[in-house]
């Protein structure tokens, strides 16, 4: 590897978190230090952090940092003392799943220890918030490594938007086999969309993978079936926000085209999902609903107006990929492959 | 029509051309008066002017102001001069067909006219150059009739990059049948792609369709699945750069995807195409060399990088979209439908 580009380490020795300083990315690799809960707030409200794993294992961290300058009086008045925060930390982004579930599990694992010393339960929280980022870790890990008995070397492998490193605390999801396949050697080689409105593809997911020394190309979202035409992609691997209990999954804009590209092409398209993703409560993807933005990241996504005043512009910020053009979900307890519905329902009962 | 956008104006009283600088869109209009040849180089070498068709009448009007300054001493001498100017001329876009095709009709006008009086064949000149800009206005409309008969009152229709006005004289090819359909009282609904990387969806069709009152909506190349699946799109209308004997299209990047999308779904799509554009003598799409352009259209487009340093970017300007995922090409000599091989040569014989 040339530089792993992290967006969540822990000094041990210091008692920091150091979090990279994504709203500075391609053009600056920034590395800031936080060893308060408010400093862990401002990191998620600025974006500074981002992506739903890395964002909940920054909240661990957090949790900590407002333990140990919690009060040692009592065990009620520490309690709520560190409850309060939770709540702080949540309202930093409140639609961030990852995040309440972070704070939650720290508050449990609080709760669990209450018979024992303050002091000590400090510590037990220092660790636990170790645990979520060594677990988030593990479950990219394990994605990546189902996802490689898929792949052979030399591939030529489409993703689409950042499912990566850098939406995680390493390996991303998408992007673990790329990671892991550089470890055994291989040679893959990488075909970036740029995605976007937000360009994903391109300022995150390229600046990532080129950082660790994999082969990447940068293309437009319209180069795709280009580049599949010209026989360069052997597999599509892309990250998914949730998937619905029948296997349609949700995910950045431009997932479902490049997924249509993909069966006509007759190119098999994997969706790396850690199993939170699933969500059997939605029975189908009509039933997500689909988010529009800001129509300014389309017309004005680079501080120079791209679109004329007065012309309307369409945002969605997802589409949902019919399961159907889907080969499989690869998740941290297995690959998943059609009858999606009844097959994921056996995968979560694991 | 709100206002008439139109990349070329002719100034019979001050005998002017008058061209749109389009270097300024969208976020300027304005127009450039010439005179001299001189002038009309520098307008197209400076893209000024842009689009075949629309270069093509304008050095029509180029050499009428060579014709008008050069000497009435001999016919020889006089033409020896505007030949002299046409090499001038021809050599601002060296690549554009229309640009030599135009300045050989004039010299063949002059060529034809060599028993006259030269200040009769200098107006007979102003007189070709007016024909030439009226005959891409004919070819236009009569593209855009055709198409209109395959269309009806509130169809949503997709356009990718730009085949309009601005690239010709009037009505444009592929947005023909969208100024037509405004004049009859019809209420279409154009979605355009914003064409990555140059932005021509964005920075001109979308302008000058807005200009002219047309409701349309700018979306991003990869929102084009979901447009599609939202059922608002019952027609795909593109123009084109070359096709193939057999029906094969070369397009700006991102045609093909289209294509494939469109089929998908199973909505027409068609093809905007003078005729001069079909070559017969290119038997199939893989006989059209792809162009690849500037990796910074791509990297910088808008004065800002968004690919980091040091990653690699493909940036073919062109694809070819398989005659097979074409349900028609639409030429100002009627409408041709598949076997294309077939009724291509029937229709050129015409």
């Amino acid at each position: 590897m040339k530089e792993e580009l992290l967006a969540i380490k822990w000094d041990d020795d210091k008692d920091n978190v150091i979090l990279l300083d994504q709203t500075k990315l391609p053009n600056s690799i920034e590395y800031i230090r936080y060893d308060s809960v408010e400093g862990v707030y401002d990191s998620i409200k600025t974006m500074v952090v981002r992506g739903a794993p890395a964002i909940g294992v920054t909240a661990g961290y957090g949790m900590y940092f407002a333990a140990k300058k919690a009060t040692e009086a009592s065990f009620k008045e520490f309690y709520m003392e560190i409850e309060k925060q939770g709540y702080y930390l949540n309202s930093s982004r409140p639609t961030a799943v990852n995040l309440s579930w972070a704070v939650n599990r720290m508050l449990k694992k609080a709760e669990t220890l209450k018979s024992l010393p303050i002091n000590e339960i400090k510590k037990a929280l220092r660790n636990e918030a170790k645990i979520i980022h060594e677990e988030d870790i593990e479950i990219c890990k394990a994605i990546g490594e189902s996802l490689l008995t898929l792949l052979k070397d030399g591939m030529g492998i489409l993703t689409h938007c950042n499912a990566g490193q850098l939406a995680t605390s390493k390996y991303g999801t998408a992007t673990a086999p790329m990671y892991l396949a550089k470890e055994k050697g291989w040679n893959l080689k990488i075909y970036s969309d740029e995605t976007r409105p937000r360009l994903q593809g391109s300022t995150l997911t390229a600046l990532e993978l080129n950082m660790a020394g994999i082969d990447v190309t940068t293309i437009t979202d319209n180069m795709a079936a280009v580049v599949m035409a010209q026989g360069k992609i052997d597999a599509v691997i892309v990250g998914c926000d949730r998937i619905a209990a029948n296997g349609d999954t949700a995910n950045k804009i431009g997932t479902y085209g490049v997924s249509i590209l993909a069966k006509y092409f007759k190119i098999p398209m994997y969706i790396a999902a850690p199993t939170p993703s699933i969500d059997l409560n939605t029975p189908t993807g009509e039933d997500i609903p689909i988010e529009e933005r800001d129509p300014k990241e389309v017309s004005c996504r680079f501080g120079l107006w791209t679109v004329p005043k007065g012309v309307k512009v369409y945002n969605p910020s997802f589409d949902v990929t019919e399961h159907e053009n889907i080969t499989a979900i690869v998740t941290e307890k297995g690959i998943v492959y059609p009858p999606f519905k009844e097959n994921l329902e056996k995968l979560l009962k694991k």
